[in-house]
């Protein structure tokens, strides 16, 4: 069969067929369709080329930086030469925080082991220590609630060491995350609220090496703000070690700012619908990343995801009914400034998103596609989709509760559903927020199958709707 | 609850329960203790460690070799202190091919490009070329039958050239694998028949890079043995392109030997079953390797994956009622000679094996356990196991027809059930019998997972049977 007489079955098959045939024979154009998308995902994508060059060529792309104004020029002119109706860039103020040359972190009065460096990254939105450094002796803790229960006189003046593991027996390995990014994300502001001097948390992964994890750490308007570090979680064990027998100085140097909020944008690719114009699906990830690595999975994956999805369907010659967005959000990864622009200016314009797919776990092999939205609504609109959920599990694609993402959750209100795209996590760890993030920590087809479950479901989802129309 | 209340939990649950209530008992106690092997096995697993001795301290296990006699060793020791009742090593006879040093393939007479080397490697069982080498013009298929098909006269005294790719629309990889593979195991045969001087094959790969991937050619005692390399799909795809516009010379150098047969061994950890001793559980993986990489998907993983899953479950203090055996297989990529030689001794004997489960599919996070067996028995064994299914899926692994392995399958006549534990294949074929086959393209996780996921169906199969008593 080709192409275009398949198209043409598409779109006259609920007209023609008697009724009680109508669903066998749509599911078996629907199972021919998707089969067409794998094939035409494993044979053509160019989603690994695009990715090689926004993680490589580009390389980190932090909100602010040179690297995320060129991520954005990138990514507009692949959507505009791959067939979207219109690509226009969404205003967003970003912070701007820049991380310095010198990073140190050093044990300096050992009196069994010496002087010993221990690898380590600036966090996101730490001060820093300027040339002098500082230098101060180590508490540990393994909670904030420990850190809080301590008398803070025995804080103040100390540097907080926050070394609590991920749960290695958790299974999907960003629960492990959830159950361990308190401290970085809160500790230090914790520390400094009790007068310490610094804070230094165990990288968030469960491999032990010797690479620091970065990643945001968030103070109030409130709080001093005081250095912040990860060490890796082999410098964790060591230091935490060595704290047993003796009491342990560290020496603490970096030369993070925060300088002036910055202009940026979202890249906002656009298809208009030829049946549904106000019925838009949504498919996106984040385009900035952190500095040290490529953002090759986080989420340079999730960019080259979306726009491939799409791209996909466009080169099997299927026509949206319904309005298409693609959209590289800016700034996941320091405040979501990209993500709440674009939900205000759609709340303002009273826009519907029925559904929004976010991609933002890697681009490893795709096991599920996770279904929320608002409480309300969430029953009657899944059973839509539940009826596909033969389809994509033969090719390895769950549907299964509990889905969204950072950036689209600020459009639950509109009431549509929010997909986020759940690939195989056991080595999501091992990359993120680190210098290893980078092309070769991607595997071709592995990505290549997260966009093709994405197109998928966006095939699914435009030509039947949710709504029961 | 303390590990030793489990098992007395274990031991007693279906005496003492009202049986309308021991099904659901059962299964909670099972979820809880399959939740114990998973838990254990991302804390405690040792297989990480001993893959990394196997396949970097060791490295490739060629049969023959002085790299498979130190890995014969080296998993003896392993399992012995492991707390196998025995250990035991079965003699089984393995051909003893040598690559030797220098491999060169390349196009001579260009007058486009000059003189290109290729990136190459030997098949298993080619002969040498000597110094001398051999230069010849090429000619190119696309499989069996085309070369078949020609006339022997266009075939005499040429190089002959296999280069259709695996078909990178296949979700699983084995199946364009499988679709390929006829060009290496077969195709140098052939082309001697027809008067080929040396056959040149495409790699066994969906990669696109200049790694040339190994793996054994057949020849029989009637063939006249010629010279068998595989190039890189790069150097595949540049030859072929060549060849659009120019006849094309390559000149081919190797230095292989087939020397005499030589002694090795099985590997073969036991405990006696306390209830059904006549019951074997085996699992297992193969030992040998190819050379030219460490062979750490290709087997050391599956060999590991065995260990690991019967000391998992000792560790935790379960008591096998059956009799389990680990099989460390040797020789499985070049004449399954330890196979055969197991399953022989084992028929000689008497044996029932129960069920065997084989890891020949690398280290990879696990997606199913495929169970098979012979048709007279296969779908009334199959309903004991098939209850057992939810218990499994929920850690992601499906339990699905169609099992086995190149190892254990020769004990089907046995009338036992089959299994062979299938990880996600999207890598498997980056790596499989090449210079990259190292620890460092194996996530700890992944194959901690693969041990636990054998170490729930050893537990279950042990625990109830397939067989209703």
């Amino acid at each position: 069969m080709k192409l275009k007489d398949l198209c043409i079955i598409l779109l006259i098959s609920p007209l023609w067929m008697p009724s009680s045939t109508v669903l066998s024979a749509q599911e078996n154009v629907d199972e021919f369709f998707i089969k067409n998308i794998y094939d035409h995902s494993l044979q053509h994508s160019q989603c690994y080329t695009w990715l090689s060059h926004l993680s490589e060529d580009i390389g980190g792309r932090l909100a602010g930086s040179p690297g995320a104004a060129a991520a954005v020029e990138y990514t507009r002119q692949v959507m505009s030469e791959q067939g979207f109706d219109t690509v226009k860039l969404q205003p967003c103020a970003v912070p701007h925080w820049v991380r310095g040359d010198t990073e140190i972190v050093k044990i300096v009065n050992s009196d069994s082991i010496g002087t010993v460096s221990l690898s380590a990254t600036s966090l996101g939105n730490s001060i820093g220590t300027g040339p002098a450094g500082i230098t101060g002796e180590v508490i540990e803790v393994m909670s904030l609630d420990e850190l809080m229960a301590l008398d803070p006189a025995a804080v103040a003046g100390k540097i907080v060491f926050f070394n609590r593991p991920m749960d290695p027996t958790q299974l999907h390995t960003f629960r492990a995350y959830g159950g361990a990014v308190d401290q970085r994300g809160s500790g230090p502001a914790v520390a400094s609220s009790m007068g310490a001097i610094a804070a230094i948390v165990r990288s968030m992964t469960t491999k032990t090496d010797d690479v620091p994890h970065t990643g945001v750490t968030v103070f109030s308007d409130e709080d001093k703000l005081i250095p912040a570090l990860a060490i890796s979680t082999l410098a964790a064990d060591r230091l935490s070690a060595l704290m047993q027998y003796e009491d342990v100085k560290l020496y603490v140097e970096n030369h993070c700012e925060l300088r002036e909020e910055n202009k940026s944008y979202n890249v906002i690719g656009e298809i208009t619908g030829s049946q549904y114009p106000d019925e838009i699906i949504l498919v996106g990830g984040h385009l900035d990343s952190w500095d040290i690595g490529g953002g090759a999975h986080d989420d340079g994956a999730g960019c080259v995801h979306s726009i491939q999805s799409m791209v996909t369907l466009l080169e099997l010659g299927y026509q949206p009914q319904r309005t298409w967005r693609c959209v590289m959000f800016m700034n996941e990864e320091n405040g979501l400034g990209g993500a709440l622009a674009y939900a205000a200016e759609s709340n303002k314009r009273g826009e519907y998103h029925m559904a929004a797919i976010e991609s933002d776990a890697g681009g490893f092999t795709p096991r599920a596609l996770a279904v929320g939205g608002d409480k309300d609504i969430f029953e009657q609109k899944f059973a839509a989709v539940r009826a596909w959920r033969d389809m994509l599990s033969s090719y390895g694609v769950e549907l299964t509760p509990g889905g969204g993402g950072a950036d689209i959750n600020p459009l639950k209100s509109q009431q549509g559903l929010l997909f986020g795209l759940r690939p195989d996590s056991q080595r999501y760890f091992d990359y993120h927020h680190t210098a290893l993030d980078k092309i070769d920590a991607v595997n071709q087809r592995e990505l290549e199958l997260g966009a093709a479950a994405m197109a998928s479901l966006v095939y699914l989802l435009d030509k039947y709707g949710i709504d029961g129309e």
